[in-house]
């Protein structure tokens, strides 16, 4: 099948018709329509599907093992279905549907793999439902404890315990899976590029090397709510002009030290239009090439916050709510994929990143590389999101030489 | 009945057991409960409760009247017992129970009214729910269309005349009613401050001199969706750093100004950690002691946030949500009140106010005036606005003595 037609099949999936953007949250409807549409696709091309113990999906494509040895590594490809609110198409499904579409390109060809091939979708890679990212590698991996992963909640209370038992998975049985892991040979994942490094050397695919350190860090800015009509400037204590400063700041910081930070989420309590708020809860997004750059740039916006709010009779107090340390992806693997792709005319530049991803979760037990396709306009997590057809098929063809490569030996 | 016991019997109806503020909002069981504590209190004194069409209540003392004459003036006092999200104790509740204990205190001396006497408790003066401030006497004097008010919904997309007939209240007969007005011969609303004049000055009572003019207007900034992690600052479209630029700029154009402004509801959507945010919505309220200053205030703001856009790529749009000219409140009756509390030992300086009320909204219609009480902090809109037990008794004392001086004639 072409990749076209397998992309717009899954297209329609979550879309909201007004913004045009995804809201495909784990165990919701839109996630659970999704997970039948990869069950499908591989039931349609033979392929046998088991979720794990953690709600990851995998397809199995095992040719020619009849007694399949255990000591076989298999080349798994995959990545997320799941996306963030008014995600894009491509961020997590691209990596997906790319890898049944070279699954086909391999087969069309004749290849018979010496060793399993699976395709594999992580659950709740944006942590936009239960607020921590990767969560199904996370938990696979053993990173996160099965028991604080049940009991993470969303916006409305329900726990991830919860939503899952809704949906008719089994909570209970959450947790790390050695025994999986360790069949496991390499993995690789196609992804969206998320920026215009791509775009700007004129490339087609990039080979990443290497996730930035990043986190989140909490915000709580606490004044005092009072009358917007009666009091008088000097008696406020407005939190959102010290955030406002601090937002500013934080930016100024971020171009000194060539990282990003970003302010996505805030809530300005209590919400009346007519009464100065009395407290400003707002999340910082910080990246950067290092650790010692993220740790300096962190420190840097704290110190902006305090300044911020001491002329205004505000309190600020920074929770560090999660950290990942940078990630290097494994280096012979990387070599193989540049060697491969160069005799495949495939030019393919090596990229950094800032965003996280399950490789970069799983690099920690398997050998884990990534492949990005190129992003005309850089934007990602937004309906706008897009990459080219003919990018997207090259992509394809990248993805299969490099299975054909790892699966042959 | 003593103030504090009345005004105790109100208290715990609709307090946030965590906060300690109150979210009365109209046609909310909150509410009802406060509309059955207002026709029990009346009920308890031998006043008969009419509610109008608007879902105003209004609780009539019409002593020695057997046949009313319909050209008898009647004097109205009272305000209104809805609260903005978490707001506190006293901002509208303190000129209803004082209402009530000044019709006591009159019993008590043995005055008989020689014209009708009247409690009002309007709906909705916040305007926390429908967004429209004062719409009770709003709608009782014409100044919204009835077609208008019943369709105005609430963020959870409950309209006004849903939420009234979930309640058990008629929307249909919503509208101006001249036969009600024509029976009022003045309206006196007591009211905690809302800042610290009298404080200031060292006064328990104060008269309001007017009402500055203000008003309410949406800022949406459109930025670009995009991933936090990967996009570069200059590719970015972030519309939080347009907002935050114009909040600092508001703050200085009021300071400038002598006016008031303030951020007080704002929305960053889609609201992700990890994505760089497609919009801000941000409301301004804005107020300054006339009209053409206030017009200033806001056309300088307007022109920071166009400025603050430019340099990031981001749109912004602004619209007037709610505009209320400055209002002269009645002269001769500020005058009569003046003496009467002079003769009572009562001093009580004349003080402008930044705040809308019901009395602003009857002025227009009937000769109205207004006093304050002593508020030490000058917190309002807030868990911790208070005012002292004795304070609010001399308020009740200051209220019944213009009721007799009214009602004599």
């Amino acid at each position: 099948m072409s990749f076209a037609t397998l992309w717009e099949s899954l297209l329609p999936i979550g879309r909201d018709p007004v913004t045009g953007g995804y809201r495909r949250y784990s165990w919701t409807t839109a996630d659970m329509n999704c997970r039948d549409w990869f069950t499908a696709t591989a039931a349609e091309r033979g392929l046998a599907v088991q979720p794990d113990r953690d709600g990851n999906l995998w397809a199995w494509w095992v040719a020619g093992h009849t007694d399949w040895p255990t000591d076989d590594r298999a080349v798994v490809t995959g990545s997320h279905l799941d996306s963030v609110p008014d995600g894009g198409a491509f961020d997590g499904p691209l990596g997906v549907v790319s890898a049944f579409a070279a699954i086909d390109m391999l087969r069309d060809r004749g290849f018979t793999p010496a060793r399993p091939v699976a395709v594999a979708a992580f659950t709740e890679e944006e942590g936009a439902r239960f607020g921590v990212a990767c969560l199904g590698s996370r938990l696979l991996t053993g990173v996160i404890a099965p028991e604080v992963a049940r009991d993470l909640r969303d916006t409305e209370g329900v726990s991830l315990a919860e939503a899952m038992a809704a949906a008719g998975a089994v909570p209970d049985r959450l947790g790390p899976d050695d025994e999986l892991l360790s069949r496991v040979g390499s993995f690789i994942e196609l992804h969206i590029e998320q920026g215009r490094q791509l775009a700007a050397q004129d490339a087609v695919i990039g080979i990443a090397d290497g996730i930035w350190p990043h986190g989140r860090w909490r915000l709580d800015f606490h004044g005092r709510g009072d009358h917007a009509g009666t009091t008088a400037l000097v008696d406020r204590r407005d939190p959102v002009l010290s955030f406002a400063a601090t937002v500013l700041a934080a930016r100024e910081v971020a171009a000194r030290h060539q990282a990003l930070t970003t302010f996505g989420k805030v809530a300005v309590q209590p919400g009346g239009v007519n009464a100065i708020p009395s407290a400003v809860v707002a999340w910082l997004d910080a990246r950067a090439p290092d650790e010692q750059t993220l740790n300096t740039v962190v420190a840097e916006i704290r110190a902006a916050a305090q300044r911020a709010t001491r002329d205004h009779g505000v309190t600020v107090t920074t929770a560090c709510e999660s950290f990942s340390p940078r990630v290097e992806l494994d280096p012979d693997l990387q070599a193989r994929l540049s060697s491969v792709l160069a005799r495949n005319m495939i030019r393919a530049p090596l990229v950094a990143t800032g965003a996280g991803h399950d490789a970069g979760v799983l690099a920690a037990r398997v050998p884990s590389a990534m492949l990005f396709v190129r992003n005309p306009s850089g934007v990602s997590h937004a309906p706008s999101e897009v990459a080219e057809i003919a990018d997207c098929e090259t992509g394809v063809a990248a993805l299969a030489a490099v299975l054909e490569e790892l699966a042959s030996e």
